[in-house]
């Protein structure tokens, strides 16, 4: 298996996407072609090996297309982009996915005008997995498309359903529409819709709608919304376990708890909450719905989360997901 | 001041309505209506007073509009129901105000119904206060209307900074467009059309797009959003700092942290905690819009929370918030 990964993509990128690279070919059956700034990243990846031989190989990119710009412009503009080069191998068959950490639009602009939609798909959708205490709820879209039709909604059941069957390995995954309240007269117009389409779904195991409180509680397998909802919502998880945090500290200092505690208990407490509730400690999340096996990762992703991403996208390839999509539109 | 307070809505009404009511004409200046079945509210306020006089009154109302039920529907039917009745007292300005801890839905209809909308305001809005380490941030609409229009948001806006001026004491609060990016070009066809609009009100202080992680953080005064994706954000808040708490406590017991802290130190600093996340802290959240003050407390309030409630009624009232907005249409 041969995995593209941009490594100029990123906050802390080429280091840290380089180093995730070097763990990952130990740990997973795969080769890797970092693709960007030869000059930077034979350096970094030297440096990094010690003259050691990996499977990891590196394919020359100029450009770079940063966080601020128009992702569609970008990728039409900066044809010798990290991201464009990266995703064109897989168009060409030279590899069997793409891998990025960097502007999620730009890889989902180079994903759609590169490898374009599956045939039946009208949007393709991010599938962000969700920690919770009873395992993974898959939230999609979680930002890849705002302004979804219903029918996109269906198509993202469908994806989410395969995905989290084969790759999270859930036997017959429940699916739930992200609603405000449970009952099917529910919801704006395009909820309501979307809830009668899924009723009459045969392939799927349509469980209802979801509230918000469900998600983190893990009470569904796979959370349907549109990708304007799906983005505020996990960028408001991860600000308000961030502010949890600090809280706690505060009270733990005032009542003199942190003094009970300790520093280092309180540090792997919060460490260990930490990587229960972070999402990129399970890795990344694949763009379902495109020609094509592409995965993005958090833009803060370090070297153990890039790896860790690494280990989905092999997971991605492995299941089939992708041909299953395609056969079951 | 009167407040006619539905005594009957809420999970633990009538009890806790009529211990909140009894605490606040203690703290706060006001006269209270208690509304609904006038035996139980009666044997529950002699139990709670045992003789004392309080500024409280009963008037009696035969039904209940239960949770499940559809909202504009129940109150076309249920004339005696008690939020009906209520709201109605505040049409006949018998009262200043109104509060309810009992079906938001029915809430919302009840005000639309009876006391109708201001002129000039498209759809009315619940305004939530949300306790963030910097102090409150106001969000709306967190669940009145689905389906709002750019100009319904823009109303919101003018409406919610008015409430945090007046009523929260914020000076020349920051208003900001819940969206998925900084970036003005960011979002769905609603929230570009709505930032252009806010862009160009000079009554405002419009401070750009919120990302979901700036409202935990308290960025900004006051957050601006339709109803669908307010009361995903606030179910979906809710649940995660129960999710939080439950890991920590999993996690704390696991690393002998719960042995050294001890079960009182745990539990005063978890409620603490919740104390300073949980929205009902600062009490109910005003329905903005409506002709009369119209208040809506969460469901499984309690005395002290709905005693918090009714000081927010109080202020709102005071404030002219309600004339503010019906003069700046």
């Amino acid at each position: 298996m041969k995995i593209a990964v941009d490594a100029m993509g990123g906050d802390k990128a080429p280091a840290e996407i380089i180093k995730g690279a070097v763990l990952a070919v130990q740990k997973y059956p795969c080769e890797i072609i970092l693709v960007g700034d030869e000059k930077k990243i034979s350096e970094e990846l030297e440096a990094e090996t010690c003259g050691k031989i990996f499977p990891i190989t590196i394919r020359h990119a100029s450009e770079v297309i940063e966080m601020g710009e128009h992702p569609a412009d970008a990728v039409r503009n900066k044809k010798d982009s990290s991201i464009v080069v990266a995703t064109k191998m897989v168009k060409d068959s030279e590899c069997d996915a793409v891998l990025s950490a960097g502007s999620t639009g730009a890889a989902v602009a180079a994903a759609q005008l590169i490898l374009k939609r599956i045939h039946g798909i009208g949007r393709p959708a991010i599938a962000t997995p969700i920690p919770t205490p009873r395992g993974i709820t898959l939230l999609l879209d979680s930002g890849a498309n705002v302004d979804s039709k219903p029918e996109h909604l269906i198509q993202s059941g469908i994806m989410g359903s395969l995905y989290a069957e084969h790759v999270l390995k859930i036997k017959n995954p429940s699916v739930a529409l992200l609603n405000i309240g449970e009952e099917e007269t529910k919801g704006n117009e395009q909820a309501k819709e979307t809830y009668k389409l899924l009723k009459t779904l045969q392939t799927i195991n349509f469980a209802g709608n979801a509230e918000g409180r469900d998600i983190p509680r893990g009470k569904f397998d796979v959370v349907v919304c549109d990708g304007f909802v799906g983005n505020v919502v996990l960028k408001f998880g991860e600000g308000l376990a961030l502010t949890i945090m600090q809280l706690l500290t505060e009270e733990l200092t005032a009542n003199g708890g942190a003094k009970l505690l300790g520093r280092k208990l309180i540090a792997e407490t919060f460490r260990n909450m930490s990587k229960r509730l972070d999402v990129s400690e399970n890795g990344g999340a694949p763009l379902l719905g495109v020609n094509g096996c592409c995965v993005i990762s958090h833009g803060s992703s370090n070297a153990k989360e890039i790896c860790s991403a690494i280990g989905v996208t092999c997971d991605y390839v492995n299941s089939n997901v992708f041909y299953r999509i395609k056969n079951a539109l």
